[in-house]
């Protein structure tokens, strides 16, 4: 079977550009968002636009769920309109949000118990490798829930990871992932705003920490944001608050205790309380200028 | 002026890999260690191998410090026997140790005293470049100190980074860098034993992760050192005891807080006070074991 029925629920930037990616392989897909907006662009790119998850559902072989958190994923699977009411026994659902392991581990149970399979999926690579159809997946599950999603998947990663038989295994590698990642933008943005407190230019320290044993893939991605003076959220801060709670959550289960981590998160935390939940992730640096005064690119520009 | 007489202090992995490129561009070098071993195999390049830096400084026209702090760095340039004792003057010093910027500045200013330039310098890139002569610098000071060093700088390094016409500019620039790589050290180790407490394989870790957001310089660089088990020093705890304390000091005294920084510290901390300071700085991952009881690569083998 080199096609499938397809639907993605959850039509932000990660799951619009997946389900195009979908569409652009050949693949029937149905994208579902509670904004009316997002639907309006998927249908004009040629894709079924749906109102709700049981109607995007229907039919189908693979549903990729989309959206934020554990609470997303389960409101749009098995709430009032959820894709369970719909959905055939056999198809494969993808988790891709970044949701706890044991989250993960309880949802293939229970879709088991409905006869869908699941495959734990998170996804990495940002909104442009969604719409090139590159991202990478991190997943687990069984061989069946890994040959039912493998159109879906070869329609939109070039990167699948296949961690293990059994849900969870995904998703723990996806938090690693972010407990790296979220340390990683706290600490360029603490480094960051030294040099400028230090006397050193912004973009001087940009050009060498880049060439230097300093760098980190979030350094070179986020600082670029800060020295355009740009905190449109390609990815927000509260999305780290978040997922940092999900490593801290997972540490404290497991007696395993996480201090780097912990104070990268209060970072985010407190940019989150300076209202900042919103911005970019790059925000952070706010924090240490709220603290220390200095001055970053972009202020007192109209 | 294409040659120069010059003189590298402190025979470690770092200056012996200087010192041989030096020599390999057709400087005139000599080469200062307390160590007899380190002479040796100096001399056995074509060095010119000598006991006190007051010897190695006599007739030289560059002189580089590549020691480990503040104390040795003054000890081998003011202390009895030390360079400044023979050191002509309008010859340059080369600051290569990571000192507090403060350290630098004064520095610069008791060897103009002295009428000898001061080229702020601390090198970055590890043993392999140094022994190459691929070295990156972050070299901040006067015009003529810059002239004066640049036959060594053309020996050493591929990369010279002008960072300003005074002293503690380039330190500054180092510090910035050591507390990204420090952190970064701390965090590869934290997410890395995380994940092998959840159940992950920690080469998968390793192959996962250096293709993902969460890769960091350091995470690619020292993670391999713990999945062989193998903790000798290419760069020590303790050098982190040492840097991050410099920038936690450079922080304190300018009212600016830095609680990542200070997590991390706490952890090379924790290292060496397990006995560890002397390690690979990747023996941070031994502070999680010790309270988690994780298994490593390497365990329970002869």
């Amino acid at each position: 079977m080199n096609t499938s029925t397809t639907a993605v629920i959850g039509l932000g930037a990660m799951g619009l550009g997946m389900a195009r990616s979908a569409l652009r392989a050949g693949l029937p897909t149905a994208g579902c968002d509670l904004r009316e907006a997002a639907r309006a662009d998927f249908a004009a790119d040629g894709g079924r636009a749906c109102e709700t998850p049981a109607e995007a559902a229907a039919g189908c072989d693979a549903l990729a769920v989309v959206v934020v958190n554990a609470n997303q994923t389960e409101a749009v699977l098995f709430g009032r309109g959820g894709a369970l009411e719909s959905l055939p026994e056999g198809a494969v659902v993808l988790g891709c949000a970044t949701v706890p392991p044991a989250f993960a581990r309880e949802l293939g149970a229970r879709l088991a118990e409905r006869g869908v399979l699941f495959l734990d999926a998170p996804i990495s690579g940002g909104a442009v490798k969604a719409a090139s159809g590159e991202l990478s997946v991190m997943a687990s599950g069984s061989p069946e829930a890994f040959a039912a999603a493998r159109p879906l998947l070869d329609a939109v990663a070039t990167t699948v990871h296949q961690l293990g038989a059994e849900p969870g295994q995904g998703s723990t590698m996806k938090m690693v992932n972010q407990c790296l990642a979220g340390v990683h933008i706290a600490t360029a943005m603490e480094a960051l705003a030294l040099g400028i407190r230090s006397g050193l230019d912004p973009r001087t320290v940009y050009e060498v920490i880049t060439g230097a044993a300093g760098n980190s893939w979030m350094f070179e991605n986020r600082v670029p944001h800060v020295l355009d003076g740009d905190y449109a959220p390609r990815s927000a801060v509260d999305i780290f608050v978040k997922d940092l709670g999900i490593v801290l959550d997972a540490g404290r289960a497991s007696g395993f205790p996480l201090p780097v981590t912990a104070a990268a998160h209060q970072q985010f935390l407190a940019a989150s309380g300076m209202g900042l939940g919103g911005a970019d992730d790059a925000a952070v640096v706010k924090v240490y200028q709220a603290l220390s005064g200095i001055e970053l690119p972009g202020d007192g520009e109209a």
